[in-house]
């Protein structure tokens, strides 16, 4: 999918909202678990009732690689049922990979060719070899980790290197890198002050916002200091709305929440 | 496993050669190829002719991903042989795996419950609560990385961080995490003269080197500086000994290159 793809669907659905399918077999509603395969299941009713709503589908791949092999095919089922039904989603493969050349050229087939994701989530920490193999991928796109919602975000990704932020230093370094204009970066929404700054160095690109919802993170004010004139934002909620209820009406609650944040969407789309 | 397990398994077998299960279907025997499962069939072949001369094995998950389910069975398959046939060998899944704290808890359980491995590698980026769920398993090791063996680790590992660079504080910080003492790291062989000063640091850690062989490092520069009373090193070679021939001679020169590399080991053990 390209960028302008996405930024069209933004604009059709007055969304930007992507739809975090973390699935905890502990959590969904119980009589999904008599059924075959009770994780795509869950995520089939979850795509069906919000589609019109959510742009973008996030699956967490611990969430299904904790299953083993059960897991890795209702990762593939839920992948394939979306790009199947629809097509127009941008779906993220939630990996945080990262590792030397030629291995993540391996982890880019997997999420790119084997399992066709759009985007797929990279790790920092090894530097420019360990990201380009992602980034060469035509219409894909590479969502990079810069500043997380997490509270051990503070532990190096703020400490200073040469008088600024290293999650500064990643965002300008990783503009040098090829193909950099496939990349988008992680910026966690319990931090909506740091997006002024965040701004400054990558005005145009999109910012996979996490931490709105649960983590506690403003829509807001993530909005306020973050959005570009292109929105430039996918904002992820998992559990407010795939946890909304664990009854059998878990599917409607689902899109009751969506619903809400969508219209919260539409009102801040309609003023830019 | 135990530290001390581990550490038995090296006096006893005069070894700290970890083989790199990185496995290319491009790159493997062509014979191989016509069997239900070559990369399983590789990997029991190369265990089976270098078990007595390793003590660890360490498959890189993206080898296995790029091949989507089939791959993930291979890896299952893999490690179900060597815990199954060979118990005393220390198992890495090689993996750079960290997200929050819920989310590595899925990973965790993924790696330690679901596939039993020994020990995985993760990656610093998101700090401490990304790494803990990890430590909170018993007798299971969680390897970060520190300071990495490809190129890109000098573009944000060796940056200073108010006067000390990242890679030092990543692993002076991980010290104070709750039972860090389940934790190894990953130092690069390729930079063996940085290993006096991370020895200053975590002088009684296991550092997992890759990097030597295919990637240029030397493995009496890494044991001069690295070596503690307890060996502490576990040093890997993938493509060297995996890859030693693709012919139908495969296993019998991968076992060639394992015994020099095991017999350079046994002399540098003998001295300590």
């Amino acid at each position: 999918m390209t960028t302008q793809q996405l930024i069209n669907q933004i604009k059709t659905k007055k969304s930007f909202l992507c739809v975090g399918l973390d699935v905890d077999l502990n959590k969904i509603p119980k009589h999904l678990l008599e059924l075959e395969d009770p994780i795509f299941e869950f995520n089939k009713a979850i795509i069906d009732a919000t589609h019109d709503l959510a742009v973008s589908y996030k699956p967490n791949t611990a969430f299904y690689e904790a299953y083993g092999i059960k897991g890795w095919i209702s990762l593939q089922k839920t992948i394939n049922y979306i790009n199947e039904k629809h097509p127009e989603i941008f779906t993220i493969a939630d990996a945080k990979r990262g590792d030397i050349g030629n291995t993540s050229s391996m982890y880019a087939k997997a999420f790119f060719e084997d399992l066709n994701f759009d985007s797929v989530t990279v790790a920092p920490y090894m530097g420019k070899d360990s990201v380009e193999p992602f980034l060469a991928f035509e219409n894909k796109h590479t969502i990079m980790l810069a500043l997380t919602s997490n509270e051990g975000a503070f532990d190096f990704q703020t400490l200073k290197v040469d008088g600024k932020e290293l999650y500064k230093q990643v965002l300008e370094t990783s503009k040098t890198w090829k193909n950099s204009e496939n990349l988008m970066y992680v910026v966690g929404a319990t931090k909506a002050e740091y997006f002024t700054e965040i701004r400054k160095i990558v005005p145009d690109s999109f910012l996979l916002v996490p931490g709105v919802g649960a983590q506690g993170g403003s829509l807001s004010e993530v909005c306020k200091y973050g959005m570009n004139a292109n929105v430039g934002l996918l904002i992820n909620s998992s559990r407010a709305i795939i946890y909304a209820s664990n009854g059998t009406d878990f599917a409607e609650k689902a899109r009751e929440e969506a619903l809400k944040i969508q219209q919260e969407m539409e009102v801040i789309i309609i003023r830019i």
